[in-house]
């Protein structure tokens, strides 16, 4: 995450300088990294502890490049009243190393000055507490300096790198779909509608009714009809009448769309290669933000993960799946049978089922699954090329299917659902050298619920809350 | 962009098993740039071009892997009445090196597929023809198998990853900032409202009246109170009334927040670095896509561009700008004069008097700027340490400012401007440990446009055009 190197390039450049020069400013991270003492160094963040010795003053300051912070020595004459936790400071001196095992290196400060003042009493943190999720939730304008959140957000980032790179480096364009449409990817949820104040509601600003998009995939299909690999990563939406740990009305979905592929495995293998290569790169890019996760909010989640990434994940068919779930000792709420659609206690008990690990579901019956998922032409039990892939804790992570390239086949099925004047436009990439495709889509955030083992999903996201706040 | 290490690792495995193995799948691009010739390779894409001649038959095949098509050599008996512009191939055969000084390698057919045959006759494109941005602009769905889309998508591609690369690089958090959010950012522009079609009007579904984000600068900032340097990169809208080649209702914005920082010189040399940097990066990586805008759409602009990025960019002080204009010999629509805003015709004087290159202006009038912007605390012309970054042909690329850290001058504004309840928590980051910060934001689509020399808006963007189509 850091740009070390440059920081540390600077920092040579100016090591050997008089005195009179300004001290190199070095990040939190940059200092515990270093591997030579230096004077003359300075560093800025905020005081994440405070104590007074006689003989010594120990501040320790973070400033979000890592969950580790930097230990401050100081002589105590340099302490004052506005030095308090939280408080924002800019400390100069000698970089030297720590005595201490558990640390590299740590700041002899020579000057501290407080830049921002904090006023602790009504600062909801409070030193050395470790605040539950459900507390730090309540203010999302400061919770992100709390250590959880600060480590979720370094990990976010970082996964947000590593799907973009994963992509990029397997020759994938990344397309902008567009968020407002007109398109509502036939009844993937409910609708959020956007209008303006100052129109009547029957003038409809863009002239047609306008939604927020809640999958770029019928865009991304325009696009696999000259690139062959091409993938978006942003925000969906979906108005789900429910305040629950497991939804969102705003998420990020990660869609790649692939042309010339006739089968479902090698989507499959695409959706098992980039969860890999993306889990890998957090895991060994924030080693000790995830290990925070791992400690103390999901503490069997570190062994379960390595072996996920160690295996090939369990492909089985919706048939078997139906037939599992019929053969359980359990009894569910919904009673398993074919054409029914696999509810989360199935979904629950598939993943016990094969060993607490990833499960592929594939192909799934027909009169379930939308219109642009491509016909198997099997029977009696008629199904479509789809596939799901469900996870331990969170159900349904990622979903994809062939796509209905034959132009009979789909404009039939649009005629019986009297969609095929809608989606005349989807019907013509039909007739202009139309090719074998299929994609997919993960849901970001439960990709972060499910490697931290995060139970809400609202402990995933930058802003909490949509509600009773005035910052949304 | 493409992975080409990969392909060809997977090339040399197979390249000396027996015949009956299945054929190496290479990507135009890949069969463009290999440095030896091979037998059994299979290339998919979609035909730009057929001449049959008496004793060959060639095609160009397209998979928008590069701007570069790859020329296919066959037997005349290979042809059947599918195999048309448009239609979508697959060719196997031996990759040789081509006679042709314009090309490298050249695909000898043993076989060619047809997997999916055009309808010529009502295909918008034509085979050789090429159409003008307007014409294709009528459709949105078929444009990007025209070259120029095609150029303009990867060159999107690669400047998107070239922001992130930009960023990641010098140790930013990136933070995925609210699409819907209460918050106005006071004034930016006009809003797009949110409901859903199943509440009555009055009855808000976050309880709240609830908007499309216009920035994310605010909710950055929040951030910037743990993290010394952060970004986005997404969506933004305005609900401009205007069918304007400037202007559009959803477009993406780059952001960032540096805390720390005291000084307007410093975020004025991030955003000249990222300028510089995505700029190089784009031009190095796509030269071809690249050059197809320089010649055909903006025959001047690559001789500036390499100009621009030479110099340092030019800064003046907006007193001094409007200095300039009243000496101007031009007459302007709007009278210049200390106070007013600098409008369209003045921008484009002062990037033409400073010789066409991108010129900061810096320190704006208090009384025009938005609430967060410092105050320069300077009279009798009182002004905010604000900047604009004006480029030739598109007036404001970025904006940025110092944002106001002192807690009773953010107080008293928001006071006198009856905002003090409503940014609460903006007023509560000012207590905690509050840093000088600043950043700015640029605007993707004009970035393109101005690198390109793309006159209209829509024709940097996937999709053209939210209205009068179901492809919204």
């Amino acid at each position: 995450m850091l740009g070390a190197r440059g920081g540390w390039q600077a920092f040579r450049r100016c090591a050997s300088l008089p005195r009179a020069q300004r001290a190199v400013r070095l990040r939190v991270r940059e200092a515990l990294e270093a591997r030579e003492p230096a004077s003359e160094v300075k560093v800025q963040g905020w005081v994440r502890s405070v104590r007074s010795q006689k003989e010594v003053l120990f501040l320790h300051i973070n400033d979000g490049s890592s969950l580790e912070n930097l230990q401050v020595v100081a002589d105590p004459s340099l302490e004052n009243r506005d030095l308090t936790f939280g408080s924002a400071v800019e400390v100069q001196g000698k970089l030297v190393k720590s005595p201490h095992r558990m640390q590299n290196m740590e700041l002899k400060a020579e000057t501290i000055r407080v830049v921002g003042p904090c006023d602790t009493w009504s600062f909801p943190l409070k030193m050395k507490e470790r605040h539950p999720l459900e507390y730090v939730r309540q203010f999302p304008h400061l919770r992100c300096r709390n250590n959880t959140l600060g480590s979720l957000l370094r990990i976010r980032s970082e996964a947000t790198a590593a799907i973009h790179s994963f992509f990029q480096d397997n020759g994938y364009v990344h397309i902008h779909t567009p968020i407002i449409t007109s398109n509502d990817c036939e009844g993937a949820g409910e609708l959020f509608q956007i209008e303006v104040s100052w129109k009547l509601p029957e003038t409809h600003f863009f002239n047609v009714p306008a939604f927020l998009t809640v999958s770029g995939q019928l865009h991304l299909e325009v696009m696999a009809g000259a690139f062959t690999h091409v993938f978006t990563f942003g925000p969906t939406f979906r108005a789900e009448n429910s305040q629950s740990r497991r939804h969102l009305a705003e998420f990020y979905m990660v869609e790649a769309e692939l042309s010339f592929t006739e089968s479902l495995q090698d989507i499959m293998q695409v959706m098992e290669d980039l969860f890999k290569t993306v889990t890998s790169t957090v895991l060994s890019k924030c080693p000790r933000d995830v290990e925070l996760f791992h400690k103390y909010i999901a503490p069997t989640q570190k062994d379960r993960l390595e072996q996920v990434l160690k295996n090939k994940f369990v492909t089985i068919s919706y048939n078997e799946a139906v037939e599992i779930l019929k053969q359980a000792s359990q009894t569910f709420a919904f009673k398993p049978e074919w054409g029914s659609d696999l509810q989360t206690e199935h979904e629950k008990y598939l993943v016990k089922h094969c060993g607490e690990v990833p499960v592929f579901v594939i192909n799934y019956p027909y009169d379930l699954k939308p219109f642009y998922m491509r016909d198997n032409e099997d029977g009696p039990q008629h199904t479509v090329a789809a596939v799901d892939l469900l996870v331990p804790g969170i159900g349904e992570l990622c979903g994809g299917s062939l796509r209905e390239e034959r132009l009979p086949f789909l404009e039939s099925r649009l005629q019986r659902l009297g969609l095929a004047d809608a989606y005349q436009w989807y019907l013509d990439l039909r007739k202009f050298g139309s090719v074998p495709h299929g994609g997919f889509g993960m849901g970001f955030e439960r990709y972060l619920q499910y490697i931290l083992g995060v139970d809400n999903i609202k402990d995933v996201i930058p802003f909490p809350r949509f509600s009773h706040s005035c910052l949304l």
